[in-house]
């Protein structure tokens, strides 16, 4: 496949994609559809999906009774296939990762009228004989994306051609897949060639291709984490979704996998400063925090082993909560520290992080 | 199930085991199957079996043309059922993992007779209909012992009672099983409880138990670790076999998952002088082993994590192709550089690491 790795991003037309390696890639436009979910929390993939790739998504279709409103055009299946849909994508995830009983027959409508339906559920499609029976008839293909490819192969530690930033964090979601979103972003507004690459189901998504990296069989896990990033352009970025962190005893192994597979160039310190304890680790095991400076260290030492010019290239500080004199106490404070720049995503951007990249960047 | 976890050892009587938990236990006495294997190397598994746990083996069984012998008594299916035998345990792992077609209608004969059958291949003894349909018929059961226990949990981080002691490494295959079967036995000599926690598809066949943490799930390796080694006395002491390295970077998660969910009391480095790059990694990525002093620093400093008490109480040396004189210079080397007490389990048993260990023991 050498250096072709079309993600479709943005500002990519409606169509279908390359099958590239093993990875597997969702047909765009989508239809979102978000059942009957009463709450934004639960319906957060498909929220997500229009929020970083509105382009993608022609409509949404809502079960009476939902109080979701994604903010897109209405549509029934007929109208969808009308606007060239190519992919139902379940936008929402409920407690327990289930498949509705309710929904089965809008799912199995959909795949007897040829759409991809795409699932970020813990129950597998393939376990619903009427969804399964609908797709064999119209040849639609059925796309749970918490499945990793087959055949992975073991990490080699090999160099890869191209450039590779991680996000890394110091405890579970303390925003690693915004933050490397957000630098895609910011990354292919100047100009650059990027590639957001997703290790999470929402992630995975958003992207239209990815790797469930904590649903890849241990041996594999660096394996996985290199075929996700292959080799690229020298002046090519992949913006890698980070997992975990290094300091939390549930994910670290797969956090370790990931950092060692994807070979970074820079990372980005993902960061809660309001947390004392881990989060799932409060009580009883009381496990707290572990400081910036000693995630930074721990991460490049072991990132070392693979990229000797790993570096970290910002902070992203999540700061909801916080009043702007704290926020500055807190930016002064972090930026000291570490001596890196220092924004929270969601209200600063990222600017500051590629500003310090594009200082150090060859050319 | 408490503190109840009966691991079979050299000592323990024939008979079937209790199940313990959800890890699958085999049931001995054993018949060692040795196929039509050509070499030592690949019949390592029966051969090792006999070493460290002769009293479960009641018999070997080879076909016409097999090169290797295992020392035990040459029997037949009848003879092993008369003599009480409980499980056929292939003790051949030929290149591939591959069950070879020959063995099929002894295979079958024996689930047929009752016994259960025991694999540690790669093929799953399920994927043959023949051996299927007699284990049916009988009621034997299919273990392939590189199949993971369902319903594994997400480690947790939770301090367990009981003490454990965790083989790590510099590398792959420097002596992580060996080393740890070598510490139980010498603690079992001293009237300690100790138990051999088994981790790879050989040492769970000598165990009778255990779970090939490579197999499992990324999400779930800290939490598989944990469930390896339960709340114990607090007197008793799990033996666990490492797997990989921290600095290797194709299982290097895996490794980091076992450290956190073993939280282990006593660490031993497994080390082989003689080698200058990675297993694997000679050529093209040129990875050099790393230093024992930055082993044991980066093993300290990930498994305080989750256990502040954790310390090292040896290092295993390989000194094959060695000299004594020079054997003896490595000793003195390896001493001076860590403080801690140097031997080769194969040639001068592991009494020094238990002797530390003594002296740092309460009690």
């Amino acid at each position: 496949m050498a250096y072709a790795n079309p993600t479709l991003g943005d500002d990519a037309a409606f169509g279908s994609f390359e099958e590239a390696g093993q990875v597997k890639k969702l047909r765009a436009p989508y239809l979102i559809y978000f059942g009957d979910v009463a709450d934004a929390a639960h319906a957060k993939t498909g929220l997500g999906l229009i929020q970083w790739r509105s382009r993608l998504c022609a409509g949404q279709m809502r079960m009476p009774g939902c109080r979701i409103d994604g903010g897109i055009r209405e549509m029934c299946i007929d109208d969808a296939l009308e606007s060239g849909v190519k992919s139902l994508v379940i936008g929402v995830a409920p407690s327990g990762g289930t498949i509705s009983a309710d929904w089965i027959a809008d799912l199995a409508a959909a795949a007897r009228a040829g759409l991809d339906i795409v699932s970020g559920m813990h129950a597998r499609l393939t376990s619903f004989p009427e969804i399964v029976a609908a797709a064999r008839q119209s040849g639609a293909r059925l796309i749970d994306v918490r499945t990793p490819p087959a055949n992975l192969p073991i990490g080699t530690g090999e160099k890869r051609s191209g450039k590779r930033l991680l996000t890394v964090g110091s405890d579970c979601a303390v925003g690693k897949k915004y933050t490397a979103l957000s630098i895609e972003q910011e990354m292919r507004a100047r100009g650059w060639d990027a590639d957001f690459r997703a290790t999470g189901q929402t992630g995975i998504m958003i992207a239209g291709s990815g790797i469930p990296i904590d649903s890849v069989v241990s041996d594999f896990l660096s394996g996985a984490a290199e075929m996700l990033s292959p080799p690229a352009p020298e002046t090519h970025w992949d913006v890698i979704e980070g997992q975990g962190s290094l300091f939390h005893p549930s994910f670290a192994g797969v956090s370790l996998g990931l950092l060692h597979g994807s070979q970074p160039d820079a990372m980005v310190l993902c960061h809660d400063p309001s947390r004392e304890f881990l989060l799932g680790m409060e009580s009883p095991q009381r496990l707290h925090m572990v400081s910036a400076t000693e995630n930074i260290e721990m991460c490049l030492r072991l990132a070392r082993r693979v990229n000797e010019n790993a570096r970290f290239v910002g902070i992203s500080l999540n700061t909801k909560g916080f009043s702007d004199a704290e926020r500055a106490k807190l930016f002064d404070q972090y930026e000291a520290e570490t001596g890196l720049p220092v924004a929270d995503p969601l209200r600063d951007g990222v600017s500051k992080f590629i500003d310090r990249l594009e200082k150090e960047r060859p050319e």
